[in-house]
């Protein structure tokens, strides 16, 4: 992190706002509202472009002075768009071939947001003149504290499929390969694929059956770093106008998305930001902001990140919307706090009237400020006033989960044993660390792990030969690991490591495994010690390993399915199987035993704690997702009650409280 | 109204007759077996074009001529097509920019059905010149009784993406709005839509996301609209030509079909006909065939129509077609009658032999007159015969069902709190009013709702000021309203009102909603007064109306679901929910009876009456859908069997009967 | 059969080789690890092209003159392909329009496999020459014992819809029809699809609705017409150039695959041979693959055959792909083995590093010799070799099962009265043959039933006159036959034979069905006799037949399910529903019996016995597909052990036996 929205004190708390949808006798309405919510920070201007620019080369910033002096007035900050997240269809309409074409060769058309082909030069040019008008326009404007770039990079179009993207694929291939290189990455010996000249290299489009793995993966490389490109030419006008503001582009880090490697977007931000949702119908969605706050911090290399959206309630695309229950948007904020985030803003300010996100709720719903939503909404906002000495904080971790995009976009193609979830599965691990207590940093591969006791690696299907040593010097050296089935599996191309499973970390764990053996949709699998499994399973050697659980039926009777391996001075585990929920649990229980590593606090089950640490003070926040009262054995000062918690702390049902420690 | 088929004495009975398909000896055994089965009337040369126009300009009417003489000769009147439903592979394949094309740009190709964009000029100026053509030739036919233009409009092509269609579509637009009017109406101030000049403006094709909802509701709009245009100018032709043969073409006012307004077309044909088919894995599929049938005659603004297609058995067009029972077709029959047809057809005569319709069943089946099919076709038949007198009198109705086709264009769009069905969610309703033996009539929003005790409005999503001001109003003066949630949500251009939900009907209900709580799929909420619901609810406010019953459990424990609200003179219920099915008559009920609306007659469940009027004597229609044998209090002569009902009409399980009241 | 692998004594074991994967060091590793495993042949070069003509006319043979020599020196024989499976990216990348085209115009991309349009001059040209290049070359190796054209046949791309084919498509209409005819044969007085001149014909592209079935039914008859067409070009050339080396392409007749007509492919090989893969989520996947080996063995008319392609364990294209059991691989290939086949090789030696098949399993597996699935295949290339005097011999049957390639693409169109599955259906009646103990020969409608006490006829959809009359004369001649619902429903043009179903059997069989009345899903329908049965019923009148099961409830209770006709000498059942497992059993035990059938062998429920018959002497292969060790009453010498079953012949639970019978 090399900068922070200039100009707050206290954690950011507010939401996309887009007055260009108003009228202006709203615009003063919304910061009157907005200083009672307790609202510091406002995204403006992201979708403005066809407001701004009325028409080629026509432009029209009057209303968007006005605002800002509005806000300004008002003592709100402003993390001003670019703008460019959706051209206008003045300049679509102009230039058809600026619109993304799919892999069966149709061509998008506008009408509705994020309509252009990463590497179109017209949009690219378009979108770096209006930066630059805005940069020069607002850069000097005291409401201004950051500068959002472009929006959620990728969301719709992550992909395009053009002649230009092929060409352009085809220079990023050139600079990694020789031709010979690239036959043998992608292994094109397979199905008569040999390439004899660049020329012949596409994009993966549609094919009679299955495509080139090496293919899919280098192409998922390749459209995540023609959008990175895309975002630096943005921001480098940005920083060269004004190099004093920060520059932000919002994530998506979370069950959602996949398309984009931000462990590569991260070093180029000035500041991490992230939207997240939670998936309403899953009871545990909680954990699952957890595991995407967690990994966030992680993108931010440990310092505070800006949760740039979130929902009040219901959001607008699952299959049924539900709203969030009384209370649950208050928890979802204080998650993302205790996680290391220094605001938490929304999408959006006011609910839309018109488009096709007017029934995505927001601060200031359709029914105005007799509810549910907005008395929330201010409430938190009153709170996070009294947490201003939080801000900067860090947040205490002794085990790292090693997260890899690019694991996902190889582990997830088809033709493999089992359609496989990459995120859902590292989610099902970390579940069982949530519920235990213990807080995670997400790392990439070949992170420093100085200072871990733990470090799991779930289902690191490619990993390079240094990435394997990495992990091996890891626990050599006195570090424990727990690794899970489908890890080492390939190379950075997607090509098997011989020999037997799990190629790459064979030696590591000191098992040998001949062959998958995935279970059927329902079957449950017995092990030894009470445990059991589903999903998948592995006809597995002890290869010097202990063996900690082995299976009690089935085609695998006495097999090992849990191994644990003395390496060098540490140890490393092997999952062979997906434990269900409890048995994860009893196992992880030892595995982190093992390594020294203890729960912050003695929490009950669902009770949530996590610890921010500044220079000198440490502050407990926890959170209640239980519906019963708890007191937690916390000594310190209650910061929004201002209470002092000697004979500890109480966390009411569905509450939330945060302690600076004693 | 302003005509009907001519030369018909009783109710019309018979189907599509397709002659071309067979060699010519089998006409006359074909008008011997109509003779047999009551047939008085039959539609002809739908799908001839083919073989009326055999080549460009070439035409071969000798085999049509002959066919309508034997018709004529054997007493059967004709309702005669101008043979416009699918146009020759010769003027498809020498003009293929007359082919449809889809929303991602694919051109369809001939070798199906209906195979025309709706606004080529080529189609249009062949279909007029065929229409004069067979206007000139027939027109003064002994057997002719009616026109029958082209077919099912829109039933597969209802929609064309093309550049012409995207033309006709601006034009339409500009006939609407000026530009600003059209930001304005399609809030295109969202993700950067704005529009600077009409040339941008396109259909709603594949876009990268959600589309402009508005764009999504006009684009229905005109669809509907380039349609009905094109029938009109088919029309005309024969208006001019034969100013005394009444002019038709069949609607499809059913569950499975919604992208025409046919409050639109219903202005322009001389008589209202209809095609229905049921639903075969609904056992409740009689109740939705009521539904139609009701609102066919709403559609025919309480006339006399015709049902132009129905099965005799099963169609091909199902997941499973299943055969319909013995006596389900004669049933099915008599509801249509009940309801207001004064003839039911089907398609067709003779089941084809070959082509993709050939397992659908018709009145002739492929194993010939020895079948359950042909005994009931001619049972029915010569039924007919004897109800001659019902002929032109209408229904009785005390209640008004308000229908919006464009409610559904905009409801069911994506991006929605939930998934929406439009006409299960009237049917939902619907079906406790048939429960408890109350007839309704079916309108358009604005409708004059002079005599009508209650209103009921499911469902209404779109509505005007004016539409929202004509409820009041209706209320004010006395009148009784039943609406339900997603009622008012938005205006006509699906921009939502705001200051919370149901927008439109705030002040009407008494009520205020902050925001939507969907169910979860499964999911059953518990209702004071021994109620029970699903799918929906909301966190509503009583704004002065009464809470009839409210939640006992859940995240709106407490909260009203049903409430009453007196308003002017009259009074305004709530459903903010979607009510099991024993609830709904529950509450209907109560509400029945606050509106003083009785049943027709006291029969028990399952057993359907229907009350038709003729000027001076009126008769009921009595339909037993179950097992067991009914006798019904009602007096008068039954007219199938002739017999003096004074103890009462026995209704025979699964049986019919048609009583002329005393 | 007019040829077999020339140089094998013993069944050939072996699988496809591709060494152009892996490096010059593994090719000699591999030659000695197949000597281990008892390989006798592989088939090499399938996807070679890319590596043989590296670049437009430019060839390298030197890798494979190496590689052949190798295997040579090894002793194993070669199965050598003219590798022309998939066209390089250079020819694709050059000839765009080489490309196949799907219905909805899409041109497909190379970068997977098989990526040629079946009519492409271009291809042919090129695959031409390169066979003549490679027959050549090779054609007088000494490890030469076969030829291998191109690969699975229409897998991926049986139907392309380009202009060119449009243009051949019509040409082969041309042969068949004239215009009239072509017009009756498809019955387009239907929706106006009268064509009037031969150039607005098309194959069945995207339409608005259903096509036209009989357009699709010849399509389908021409596609597979356009393959086959290609296969013969290219197997001219090696037939020319060597006419003593036997030709083949290996088939897909299983459950897979339905796009070719085989009956017309098989007269065009030199020996049949055939690729199988179990569904693993069918615990009764061994019935499945009988039934792929008799038909099969019907193909090559009871001669040997070649088993070219099977898996060892799991594949990659299932939903999961489970492992095979221990044991599993050796029962599937004596099953095989038992039913004709003279080899059983697999997908392939060794598993590919790299690729869109990695994940499927081989003979050698990633990890290498000391695995489960390298030491089964080396135990039975080690049995192999004491089975040599099974080679050459045929197998017993007493019962024809009629198999109709054309039934299924007319019967398993849309708006049918069910969604219909002709292979499982095929299967399901199969099943309880196989239970019953009795070998089947599979053969085609028409076939010479001579010998065949009884013919089993499942849903023959379509019939010609001609093929009627074949069934009706073998049993008017004392013949029994057994003939399900869904047969001699149609013509060759799939027009419905009037006059009640099954229409061309109707007099065979002595009933009359009026109508179907299929029933719901879930839904069981019980029969007299203590028979269930589901998915299918009738309204059937018996018309001479003897009633043996009726309904006993719904609404065809009392109307007969399951009849028996005696016709001529012989004897006819028919059945009007789809019976349950059990009652499939019960029935066809009867059938059986009054045709005087009998089972190989008394064994236990799941224990496969098949005789093979040689000129003098006889074997019996036995396979125990249950979990408990049998002992058969047979005499002779077990080959595997040589140990003389005198008293009684022990197969253990999973196990197999190879009796030389006294």
């Amino acid at each position: 992190m090399t900068g922070w929205p200039t100009g707050l004190a206290s954690p950011s708390w507010g939401g996309d706002y887009n007055p260009e949808q108003w009228p202006e006798h709203v615009w003063k309405q919304d910061v009157e509202l907005m200083r009672r919510a307790g609202v510091n920070l406002v995204s403006v201007g992201i979708f403005a472009w066809a407001r701004l620019e009325v028409a080629d080369n026509r432009f029209d910033f009057g209303w968007l002075d006005q605002v800002l002096d509005l806000l300004h007035d008002g003592g709100i900050r402003v993390c001003l768009a670019n703008a460019t997240a959706s051209p206008p269809p003045w300049l679509t309409g102009a230039n058809p071939d600026l619109l993304p074409v799919r892999a069966d060769g149709v061509r998008l058309s506008h009408g509705s947001r994020q309509e252009y082909c990463p590497t179109s030069p017209v949009y690219r040019d378009r979108a770096i003149a209006l930066t630059e008008k805005i940069a020069l326009r607002y850069g000097e404007h005291p409401a201004l504290a950051a500068w959002h770039v472009n929006n959620e990079y990728g969301c719709h179009v992550s992909r395009c499929y053009c002649d230009r993207c092929a060409g352009v694929f085809r220079d990023w291939l050139r600079a990694r390969y020789d031709l010979d290189g690239l036959n043998r990455a992608w292994g094109t010996d397979f199905w008569s694929q040999h390439y004899s000249s660049w020329d012949q290299v596409l994009p993966p489009r549609v094919t009679p059956t299955l495509p080139n793995p090496g293919q899919v993966l280098d192409f998922a490389r390749f459209c995540s770093d023609a959008l990175l490109d895309l975002f630096c030419a943005e921001r480098d006008v940005l920083s060269e106008l004004t190099p004093d503001v920060p520059v932000t582009t919002n994530f998506m880090a979370n069950w959602t998305f996949k398309a984009l490697n931000y462990w590569h977007w991260a070093a180029e931000v000035d500041f991490v930001s992230n939207d997240h949702y939670t998936r309403a119908d899953d009871p545990e969605r909680h954990i699952e902001l957890a595991l995407s706050a967690d990994l966030v911090r992680g993108l931010s290399r440990g310092e505070p990140w800006l949760l740039m959206e979130q929902s009040t309630s219901a959001v607008n695309w699952q299959p049924r919307n539900f709203a969030k229950l009384a209370g649950e948007m208050r928890r979802n904020s204080y998650s993302h706090l205790a996680r290391g985030a220094d605001g938490t803003l929304f999408f959006q300010w006011r609910q839309s009237r018109a488009g096709a996100e007017r029934f995505h709720s927001a601060m200031l719903p359709h029914a105005g400020e007799d509810t549910k939503v907005f008395r929330e909404v201010t409430q938190v906002g009153e709170e996070y006033g009294r947490l201003a000495e939080l801000v900067g904080s860090t947040v205490d971790a002794q085990v790292a989960l090693v997260y890899d995009f690019e694991s996902a976009w190889a582990a997830e193609q088809p033709a493999h044993p089992v359609a496989f979830d990459y995120y859902a599965t590292v989610l099902g691990l970390y579940k069982a660390l949530w519920q235990l207590g213990v807080t995670v940093d997400v790392v990439p591969p070949s992170a420093d792990l100085t200072g871990y006791r733990l470090v799991v690696v779930p289902a690191l299907y490619q990993v390079t030969d240094d990435e394997a040593r990495w992990l091996e010097d890891y626990v050599r050296a006195g570090g424990h690991a727990l690794v899970t089935w489908f890890s080492g599996i390939a190379d950075e191309n997607s090509r098997v490591r011989l020999g037997g499973y799990p190629g790459a970390f064979r030696d590591l764990l000191g098992v040998r495994v001949e062959e998958f053996f995935p279970l059927a949709e329902g079957d449950t699998a017995k092990l030894t010690g009470g445990l059991s499994a589903s999903y998948w399973s592995e006809l597995l050697h002890a290869n010097g390993c202990e063996v900690v659980s082995s299976y009690v039926d089935g085609p695998l009777d006495g097999v090992p399915a849990v191994t644990r391996n003395v390496f060098g001075e540490g140890v490393a585990w092997y999952l062979a199987t997906t434990l269900d929920a409890d048995s994860a649990v009893t196992v992880l229980s030892d595995v982190l035993a093992g390594a020294g590593v203890t729960p912050i606090v003695s929490a009950p089950p669902g009770v949530e704690v996590v610890r921010r640490r500044g220079e000198r003070i440490s502050w407990l926040v926890a959170i209640n997702h239980t519906g019963a009262d708890v007191v937690l054995p916390v000594e310190g000062v209650e910061l929004i009650s201002g209470v002092d918690t000697a004979g500890g702390l109480p966390v009411p049902a569905g509450g939330v409280a945060v302690v600076r420690e004693v």
